[in-house]
């Protein structure tokens, strides 16, 4: 089969990655797309290191075994903790995650070289943003705060309302002033911009993933190649556990409701 | 072994059954307790029925090959999806869930034979509580809430303030006045008892499992001739994954802190 026909894969404990997918359909609107949501072990957020690499290199086979000409990893704390092994298993696929090009959007928003990151626990703890950031500019100063609630917010559809401010107003207490920059270190997270943008400073940017992954994405398969001309691109999707939660709180992230056909229940552990 | 001197052995999906545990530690204080968190997998509330049998196997298969003289399952979604299965799958060993125990406190506590019941997803679309109330008493009108919100809450140690009193608003939105008795349908939601008591009305019980599930199985053992005389009992922690993060949330739950070297890491995949 002719590479350039292969669809995409991508994916994430769970729904998050979806922000990172409609960008990618955004940038690129002639490819097909494999999503996978390991939602049985969703989130990953709170596990260690070693469990998050497991179960990122298991959803990976999964997505390489079914055929795919590139690798997206969706899912900030994969990114952090799996990049490198996924990397070096797969050394023919072109594998991105989301660190790197968060990184570069942090990096090139701010003028006074501080820059705040909100992320999950187990990506705070990695500190693999504070790295990335100061592999770009080792005079950036870099803020962290793992706000693990706002997670559950996003998939609790709670994205505006007294509670998401409260919330957020407890996770910025004493961050501001100073940064001028606040990176959204989890894909969960942009479904909450709005709410998000009320409550921080006005003169404070906010930046994602999503659109400078999508862009790096774009830009590798271009250089080997793999674009594929024309036509409208579909979505597959995998998940691992609960197609009709997924299928519920997918529309929050995609924008759109995914077809209810295109959800297919995969069995990872077998997979493996 | 004398069957005698075995501990208890006890499941949750994470810290949340430390809730159970502390009530069974008070009405059995000369017993061992062997605890078990499914911390790798965390939450359960989310997942399928299926899943959460096939993780309740796991978790009960684990604890009976260390040697245990009785199950509690200390988690109200994999009571729920897991018990019937559990006690066929082990008829020589007492298995006993927090569903009846719960719903038998919510019964007794009723005078308008009106019960509100807050608990996860999964606990809720079972619809294991309103079966069970109602075979205790067919004329109790029961009503369900699922808030999900209310674990994160927990687990981030959220325990009062303004956003756990505005999360809580949201979730009685319509709910009161009505029921009599407000049945706490999650092991995790007793540390929010304070914060549920100050914004639910004044004339509303609040009830849990964790005394009367202690109560069944103190019962169950002394029926059995299964209690052990004297001594202070010990408990010893198993976790499937991030013992540093376990013991760092287990306090808000369990109202001490665990010994440091008594949290023990686990595979539980490998242990089928």
């Amino acid at each position: 089969m002719d590479p350039r026909q292969l669809p995409i894969g991508i994916f994430d404990s769970g729904v998050g990655g979806l922000t990172v997918l409609r960008a990618l359909r955004a940038a690129l609107p002639g490819e097909d797309f494999l999503y996978l949501g390991d939602t049985a072990r969703v989130p990953y957020g709170t596990r260690s290191p070693e469990t998050v690499r497991r179960y990122a290199s298991q959803a990976a086979g999964l997505l390489l075994a079914r055929g795919i000409k590139a690798l997206v990893v969706a899912c900030n704390t994969a990114s952090a903790a799996a990049l490198d092994t996924l990397r070096e298993a797969h050394p023919d696929v072109p594998v991105e995650g989301v660190i790197e090009p968060g990184a570069r959007a942090a990096v090139a928003a701010s003028r006074k070289a501080r820059v705040a990151v909100l992320a999950t626990e187990g990506t705070v703890a990695g500190g693999a943003y504070p790295r990335a950031i100061r592999a770009l500019d080792t005079e950036i100063e870099v803020e962290q705060r793992a706000c693990a609630m706002l997670v559950a917010l996003a998939e609790e559809g709670w994205t505006d309302g007294p509670v998401v401010e409260e919330t957020l107003r407890r996770y910025f207490h004493g961050l501001f002033p100073g940064p001028d920059v606040l990176l959204l270190g989890c894909t969960h997270f942009p479904v909450l911009a709005a709410a998000i943008r009320a409550v921080a400073p006005e003169d404070v940017a906010l930046v994602d993933s999503a659109a400078t992954t999508a862009a790096a994405v774009r830009d590798d398969l271009a250089a080997r190649g793999l674009l594929r001309d024309g036509g409208a691109g579909r979505v597959h999707f995998l998940v691992t556990d609960n197609p009709a939660r997924f299928e519920r709180t997918a529309t929050i992230f995609l924008g759109e409701n995914p077809a209810h056909g295109e959800i297919e229940l995969v069995d990872i552990q077998a997979a493996r």
